[in-house]
């Protein structure tokens, strides 16, 4: 069996649950890559030696944060032609030409999903699904934080203070918020996706950013009104030089903004990131998906090691001997045309009953001689659900065959 | 200069979409990897000659569709060791294993993320990010043509039959509809995605199907009375072995569902494609963009293309020197809390009028004395916008300063 041998810089949040979930998952990489992944040294602020890890990993994974001393490991490890995974916003909004060079000159990889947007993989589609494409413009909801509190104002009409505390409280926001409220979060994540989108150097210090700390439940109150969705929103477009000819301008920044129902990022709630990007041939794509987390940002930064370790674009042997199923359980709404005469709706309750279905909501509706009875069901095996359809299809009350159709349940939000 | 010929398999509608993208963006393609991508050889129905376009192509884009001939055309292409992109579900969801077998045994890329759901970078996502998770659930919207009818029918009332017109008169939906309303179009992607995502072989025959040809503006208006939204869902979830003890079993089936307003696929709509995928480490991610068209279409193909010329997870050097741009356009939502007297409005609006801006809309409550005046005016540049309110802020009626949210404008749907 040959290992693969991780060194991991920092053991905070993040590192502890990459560390947990790449022994949870050493069976699954190993069947995608034929090695088998092993946690090396473990560098933290009082114990751990920088140099042994270096030279005893296959790959860097730094989570530490900030800028130095995580800059001079991670040049070190790019200039021995090590690969580095990093979840450092800071460090790349930075310092990125200088890592990015340093990996190309050296032929080491140098991934970053989880600097942006969580395990929301959209570093991987600028960089390689769109390659090639002329992006226009990138927005995104790219703090979990302020999307939770701005999310929780426009649901309870709560004020900004309230949503806050009750963010601080479930854990989605630090004692001191600034990092996250004021925007400048955002602006880093920003950076990084306009240096992807539009290949042009772009430095923290070059994109405007403005918070949600002024925000009022009054704004929100007003928002529903005109039927928006505020947000923070980040924003990178080629616009239009102000004064002169020639190549077109870049601008980014980050600021609350309304947003109309129909857009992309209108529906994100909670504390979800979601980036759309937009080029002429592709019109846009939207990626959405939980911003933070130990467990999300573990699952971005195994995706990027796992995706160093092997070949591109393999499709490994299939391994699961999973057996197809067809008779699963789902929700089912019905809709029935019956006889408008008493007892019609306890007859067709007993008939679900006997089958183990139990009914969520009814709507019925009448129409002269006639009723239209409309009926939500809970989760019951579909095999069961059918054969009480099929009895009630018997009923002398029905006008025409009932119709069924699934029903998908919330699962979050 | 280097070179990259790429021999094309098939020019009708993506094919020459494919051939047109290649040569407007040659010089990005360039940029990224080092050689300049050129179509070599055509093959259609009537010109051309396979084994010349196999011998003298570095990479294969095979858009023929059907089982046979293309069939034949890939496994030739792989087993000489030559990289393919395809974008043929058909050929995937009956023969990948031999296709995905023959790829690994000879050391050849074999890449398709415009067979499911177009430029939505759903497989690469599935193959690459998540390619250490365990996936529990993947649900989809992977056909537009069914989407779009059905958002239709929502959207006017429409019957099935009138809005399917609707869908042929724009080309969404083809003269003889049948693959895309049956559900087996959908049922095809759902295969690729359920093969991917759960390591297990599945074939087009173990997916169960339904279509929307029975759907009535009936199930629609219910559908709004009790919150839903109806969609042509695609589904593989693990799922419990009904009988038997030991490995769960994987279920894969496409039909009509409603899904609860807070859903991430409720909200998709018109012609557009969006999966979700679920996974405990990661909650769920959800990728949306346009289904399918030749520009979209031949955008997929395109980053495949790229990935498979260049060494994995390069960030190029910056190309464009574009300038970092400041003072852009933007739509403005303004907040006044003002004395409730007449000319107050006119006033306002003068003010906005002389620095160039126009009002979208106005809402005005009275507050006793006072009252508050919102407005939304059209996109206007930011620095004649702050200029205003500037100006408006000096106004004697102005009961606290004015307060201004950028509104991001629908762009799509």
């Amino acid at each position: 069996m040959s290992e693969f041998v991780i060194g991991l810089l920092g053991h905070g949040t993040v590192g502890s649950a990459f560390a947990e979930l790449i022994e949870e998952r050493a069976d699954a990489v190993e069947h995608v890559t034929g090695l088998r992944p092993r946690i090396g040294g473990v560098l933290t602020r009082s114990r751990g030696d920088v140099d042994e890890i270096l030279a005893s990993s296959d790959l860097i994974v730094e989570v530490m944060g900030g800028i130095e001393p995580a800059k001079d490991h991670v040049l070190r490890a790019l200039r021995s032609g090590k690969h580095v995974v990093t979840a450092n916003k800071q460090l790349l909004a930075s310092h990125g030409e200088e890592l990015w060079g340093a990996a190309r000159e050296h032929g080491a990889q140098l991934r970053f999903e989880a600097a942006v947007a969580g395990v929301v993989p959209v570093i991987r589609v600028l960089q390689e699904s769109l390659a090639g494409a002329h992006v226009e413009r990138v927005h995104g909801i790219v703090n979990g934080t302020t999307n939770y509190i701005l999310s929780e104002m426009a649901r309870t009409g709560a004020s900004y203070a309230d949503a806050l505390a009750e963010a601080q409280r479930l854990g989605y926001a630090e004692a001191d918020p600034t990092d996250d409220v004021s925007g400048a979060d955002a602006a880093a994540k920003m950076a990084i996706l306009a240096r992807l989108a539009f290949d042009t150097a772009v430095h923290l210090d070059d994109v405007s950013y403005d918070g949600i700390e002024h925000i009022t439940s009054d704004d929100l109150e007003y928002a529903r009104e005109l039927g928006l969705a505020l947000k923070l929103i980040g924003t990178a477009e080629r616009v239009g030089h102000p004064t002169e000819e020639g190549p077109r301008g870049l601008n980014v920044r980050v600021h609350p903004a309304f947003l109309y129902a129909g857009h992309p990022l209108a529906s994100v709630n909670g504390p979800f990131n979601a980036v759309t990007i937009e080029a002429p041939a592709i019109t846009e794509i939207t990626l959405q998906g939980p911003g933070a987390g130990g467990s999300q940002t573990a699952s971005a930064i195994l995706g990027d090691v796992i995706s160093a370790m092997i070949p591109p674009a393999q499709t490994p042997p299939t391994r699961h001997a999973l057996e197809i199923v067809k008779d699963v359980h789902s929700a089912f709404y019905l809709h029935m045309e019956v006889a408008d005469r008493p007892g019609v709706l306890a007859q067709v309750a007993e008939v679900l009953g006997m089958q183990g279905a139990s009914i969520k909501s009814v709507v019925q509706k009448g129409l002269g001689q006639n009723a239209r009875l409309v009926m939500v069901v809970h989760p019951i095996r579909e095999s069961s659900f059918f054969a009480a359809v099929e009895l009630i299809d018997r009923l002398d009350f029905l006008r025409s065959h009932p119709r069924a159709i699934r029903v998908i349940e919330e699962h979050y939000g």
